[in-house]
């Protein structure tokens, strides 16, 4: 496992976890039970929903929670940090209690997939990398799924690792991907620490070493004859290329008893070169010979590609997947949303001018309602953390900014998205196995309606809240908006 | 240091990287002597150039480059590579040659940024990490210098670590922002390792957490006096968050001996808000007290709100800088560019039907022609390493695209830009101190005139190639076209 030698990462946060933490102690609070959500508030690159990702890395950050030595007396050089506070870190025991939505869930705006409780100076603590770590991984799933779904059940390998920001950007960049629906990488390191299938064959500088294309072809075919992909756009793809290729799969290939799996087109008009190169695979004796597509592909890309009729069988996408260039930013946030206080759970809320910055209070947990019988999924509904959705009764579901929109649900399965990942500090989750990770997120976009899945301008979700919390909320927005 | 705790990223390699060496191997080719080059082909955001940044992450990597008794027990698992091969991995010792450009540097499309001359085998092997490296940080290096440029000498603190892709690209996004020019990080562990001043104060959640906003102020400022930031959007900024803030300047903050660093200002109109605040400041007895903006911005937010007369004295940039939001991708590439045969070098190309996809060939070096009397840089120019330009004489450069665009040269500086970082696989290079880099940058920036600092429509810096190296690339082509 990648965490196990890794560098301990407590000390990535925002500087302010830390003085606020010092902050909450020097007043008195720290010891107060706060209750943090993690939501996301707008689907990239406008899509209908998004994949969740990061939970088992997440679950490995908390376990390895703990300041060291060097830490301390770094913080203690910055001279604004009282030496109780530092003796509380040199003692840090991670003691909250977590809740997240399983990796894979398709997952919408305003509801929390991840809920944090436990004293607020803890709580608060893991803001920044709780965020980074599922805001990251989930915007690589989702981009992934996208791509995935635009190539119709053709292969997609991720191929992005020397675009990506950063070498975690890479690595976990590829586990997301992975999830998301992707089938290999080329990044080994993947390989080894997830168990994704590492795939690839040749650069353009192995063609470029040898004398010409037909020798650096034939050099790699008697080599690898049983997987033997040939880069044909080194310096022609039509009239060097695909000519070389198919004459050493005839020479090289064939005759040590193996059929070629394919070429490989890096450059050029991917359309025309791809349904030539069909042709010439076909009348050359290779109909089962494949074509790999790459070169700054996306999901937009793919669909036109194969709307004209492209001869792919399979895609490799590198910087577009592992940066999701079209959108690079999963806008993540934690938020406090209630406060233990004389035994109460008192709820709390953030008023923004711009309204989508305004976040639902209350110890809550979020329900998807299944049909229960084609099995698709009608709407999430949010509670408070209490409130029971009893599926053997219809439900009445509104929208939450037009409250006169209803809708009464029946003949459904309602689901409790979130699982228990810590209680008090002790990890009590258990993660899949990332091939099952990797089902279960197929299995679930399976359960939204086509209107979910198109790629622009979708149909919104429903995402709701329990009228209970609802009220909550009003009067809240009420409250603050008199001041 | 980072690099010292790290998790060997040896394998975190493209795997087509070890398929093409162990084919050279089996080739009886590991051994023939290569010349990579990496190089970029766009500046980001249609800019006028990048900087350079990652060099010494590069190194690291270079300098801890093995393959544990585990990699190699992996490889052999995949049944595809020759026990020689694995024999050699579990031996290997780093033998290149490389060169760069230093961090900090203001470089420009086509010109080798890092040139690497070594068996093919290990000079090949590099690319992934490389590529991942040097374009990763440039990439934020040249975001953070556009913001940087577009605050005016108003301060700029990197805040993205929550929105960054993983966590390099938080903890190296935020080096590379601050060699950029910002001043000041939110990411703590980037004080620890880089001496980057870690900067922050409150969340909303500090304000949310007591019971009225006027408490959450008192309680920061009876603590923090000396560096009293208070956070002022969480209710309602004109009404409730400057009003208060003003009271407890006065209450907690002067009383103690204190002026008050400022208000924070995250959501809303920007520019209306900051001019009202200034106003209520000013009036409250405290002009002297700094308004922060952040909230999602970027070189031309930043650019508009201050045309429109913004009160801001500096920038918190979040997830635009760490994620290079608007261009998240630096289009890096590493080609062969020649190869030792018989004891001479022979010129390698890629040629392409995407013509900017055309290497320049030869085992090369590049040069900066600066103004002997203003300072300005002229123009670059790529020779063979071999030629040398005699500064003490006219020079005539020309387009290599259009080349009957010729200039005449005179009364200029000429300056090698590479630099050696290792020489037959042992480290010859120290990294200057990142503060340094910072400087060098700030002034090499200082040295492009006017029209090549420009956000949009940059005039294009010339980088143009000697005449002996124009001659072998285009016979090179014409070679190759006739195919």
């Amino acid at each position: 496992m990648l965490s196990e030698n890794r560098v301990n990462l407590t000390m990535l946060t925002d500087f302010y976890e830390l003085t606020m933490a010092n902050g909450y102690m020097l007043n008195g609070v720290g010891n107060k039970t706060a209750y943090f959500d993690m939501f996301f508030r707008k689907v990239p690159d406008g899509g209908g929903f998004a994949i969740m990702a990061g939970v088992e890395q997440l679950i490995d950050y908390l376990q390895n929670l703990h300041f060291s030595e060097e830490d301390i007396q770094f913080l203690r050089c910055k001279g604004i940090f009282c030496e109780e506070f530092l003796e509380y870190l040199r003692h840090f025991r991670f003691s909250c209690d977590v809740w997240a939505v399983p990796e894979g869930l398709p997952i919408f705006p305003g509801e929390p997939v991840v809920t944090v409780r436990g004293p607020v100076t803890e709580a608060q603590y893991l803001e920044t990398m709780l965020l980074l770590t599922i805001s990251h991984q989930s915007l690589i799933a989702t981009k992934a799924n996208r791509i995935v779904r635009a190539a119709q059940g053709r292969p997609v390998m991720e191929f992005g690792s020397r675009r990506a920001q950063g070498y975690d950007g890479a690595i976990l960049g590829a586990r997301a991907a992975y999830i998301g629906g992707c089938s290999a990488t080329a990044c080994t390191i993947d390989d080894r620490d997830f168990k994704i299938p590492a795939a690839g064959t040749m650069a353009h500088s192995w063609v470029q070493l040898f004398n010409d294309e037909l020798e650096a072809f034939r050099a790699y075919a008697r080599i690898y004859p049983e997987n033997c992909v040939l880069l044909v756009d080194t310096y022609n793809v039509l009239k060097s290329g695909v000519p070389n290729a198919i004459r050493v799969f005839k020479e090289e290939v064939v005759t040590r008893g193996f059929r070629p799996k394919g070429i490989r087109i890096d450059s050029g008009d991917i359309t025309y070169l791809s349904r030539e190169t069909r042709r010439m695979l076909d009348e050359g004796g290779f109909p089962d010979a494949g074509i790999v597509a790459s070169n700054s592909l996306d999901e937009y890309i793919i669909r036109d590609i194969l709307t004209q009729g492209a001869k792919i069988d399979s895609f490799g996408v590198g910087e577009r997947l592992i940066t999701s260039r079209s959108e690079p930013v999963f806008g993540g946030v934690y938020k406090l949303a209630a406060v233990e206080e004389d035994g109460r759970i008192a709820p709390r809320i953030k008023i923004s001018e711009n309204v989508g910055k305004i976040n639902n209070p209350c110890f809550k947990q979020v329900w998807r309602l299944y049909d229960r019988t084609c099995g698709k999924a009608i709407a999430d509904v949010i509670t408070l953390a209490d409130e029971v959705i009893d599926d053997t009764r219809p439900y009445e579901i509104f929208d939450p900014e037009f409250t006169w929109k209803r809708k009464r649900v029946t003949n459904f399965i309602a689901c409790r998205l979130q699982q228990p990942l810590f209680e008090k500090g002790r990890c009590v989750y258990r993660s899949p196995a990332l091939s099952e990770i990797r089902d279960f997120c197929r299995d679930q976009v399976g359960t939204l309606w086509d209107e979910v899945l198109r790629f622009e301008n979708p149909h919104g979700y429903y995402v709701d809240l329990s009228p209970k919390l609802w009220d909550i909320k009003k009067d809240l927005l009420e409250e603050y908006s008199i001041k």
